[in-house]
């Protein structure tokens, strides 16, 4: 099968054989996938990855239940047994494998394999172009998961890319008071088309105005730009992370009672959900499309700004 | 009267007219009060504070309500018209002045002045070597006014020192499994005696596995050991900050999911209930104490370790 291969920072095209699945994973025959801030930083180092790339994808599963069915994948592997699990804490699960991610082939291939209990089923009113958004859109949908949100709420959502926008479509459904803060016009007009307030980093913002601050610029500026916003007693919410360390003043979170609440994947049923009733638009964000013959193309491609989502089509259902 | 005074970092015994009482403000005749390490800090140039140091006292109301009783006061002084105070922030006022740290002179003096609204009365079961801690321990109450708590939950409290000693004390009142992991043996064991668990820092303690880790450090290491032992979607309380900045690798914040909560004054009315309860024992932390005329020697020996706390005795009641 084809495959985009990371091996020690180089990126390749590979011919490889189909995924042998493990007890309890099913193999899923990839028609779509979608390219990550986090793809791009596994390239550049980040956990030291090997093997095939690509976390976000939408496939048909070969198997088990859900065969000759679409559908979207949880990337954490859990064992099911330890005490993290036990504690239900499955996406923390210390022998975790994280599909393209951390020691498990990934979707930027012709097949996957995946753990059956982490298949979702996408329902035929979500495309595949829609649905491959799940694991971003699950990732924002864990921040309500998180915190208790107002409808008066006052939330700043930090950046305008692609999860910060997905971020901010989230939370509108629950408060009437969310402004995107970003750099680019463009991208902050998509919000503005879904009646969403944004303004540019440049302008004024009210300072210690904001309920909560969800930081999605993976910028060292985010975090102090949230402690500028955040009230006393606010709460500013990590999405993305700065490679490496960061250096801040810490008296504020102390003087403030700031609480900073760092936020990863989330729940898939509730972003399909999400999908399906159109509370998250995703089309608007697709800036380009390769053929999983050009996989080192799309890479490329997606690292050249400003760009929002580019997807990669592996197969026709 | 007497009066201990920072200016520009130099600290020096003087004289000074009696304070003037602003409206709402009710003088208070100095009984006895308490070096803590924000006064070190500030010595060192921490806020820039100039005036009279001293924010921790047991002193007698010389008019309003309580004339006559003994009092303790909440160090906080609001002015209770902002939208930061009608939402309830008092402590959080952006107009606020605070009791020998900004803008109001405190309490190594043998007056001070006092918002009416800020004082407390002093139960007659509570001695004033007692009550004289009863900021301190608000503060250490502040974690489960902020943070829900379970008996089951794993607590770790890192610093054995006076903050340290006093938020594990408050903290065994709600959880059966809390644990100080300090530096100093003869600090432990005032712990020990209380019957809760200790550890050196030296010794190998279970990683990722507290529920809640409160910093009370003061120390650049705190923050990197807080994230080391607490456990994926834990928290850490942070109670004492590092001057300047701190770096630090932030990406484990959002992997593991954990939370950051920053803790600062707590309730006076919980501190004393505690105090007059016994839940918390303080005379043990006494390390030394001084006639305010020996203030500056006060101050002198509260900087040389091991110390836990030094008392100004200002007046006999």
């Amino acid at each position: 099968m084809r495959a985009i291969v990371l091996e020690d920072q180089a990126l390749y095209q590979d011919s490889r054989p189909d995924p042998a699945p493990k007890p309890g994973e099913v193999v899923v025959r990839v028609l779509q996938a979608g390219v990550c801030e986090t793809d791009l930083q596994l390239i550049k180092g980040y956990m030291g990855f090997r093997g095939v790339l690509g976390h976000e994808f939408v496939g048909v599963a070969e198997s088990g239940p859900l065969e000759g069915q679409r559908v979207v994948g949880e990337i954490n592997c859990a064992c099911h047994t330890c005490d993290t699990c036990r504690a239900g804490l499955q996406t923390h699960c210390p022998n975790r494998t994280v599909l393209g991610i951390l020691n498990h082939d990934g979707a930027f291939a012709d097949r996957i394999a995946v753990p059956q209990m982490n298949l979702h089923a996408v329902p035929d009113t979500i495309s595949t172009d829609v649905a491959v958004f799940t694991e971003p859109v699950a990732a924002a949908y864990q921040i309500q998961a998180q915190l208790s949100i107002a409808r008066s709420d006052r939330i700043v959502v930090l950046g305008d890319g692609r999860l910060g926008n997905l971020c901010a479509q989230v939370l509108a459904g629950r408060s009437d008071h969310v402004m995107v803060v970003g750099k680019h016009p463009e991208k902050l007009a998509l919000l503005q088309a879904r009646g969403i307030a944004t303004a540019l980093v440049t302008e004024a913002i009210g300072e210690r105005m904001a309920d909560i601050v969800v930081e999605c610029t993976g910028s060292e500026t985010g975090l102090p730009t949230a402690l500028r916003l955040v009230r006393p007693r606010g709460t500013i919410v990590l999405k993305t992370t700065v490679a490496g360390t960061q250096t801040l003043p810490w008296a504020p979170f102390v003087i403030d009672e700031v609480t900073l609440v760092g936020s990863r994947c989330g729940p898939f049923d509730r972003a399909l959900e999400g999908l399906a009733q159109g509370q998250v638009d995703v089309r608007p964000l697709i800036s380009d499309r390769f053929d999983l013959s050009q996989g080192l193309a799309a890479l490329q491609r997606a690292q050249v700004r400003p760009v929002l989502k580019v997807l990669l089509d592996v197969a026709r259902q």
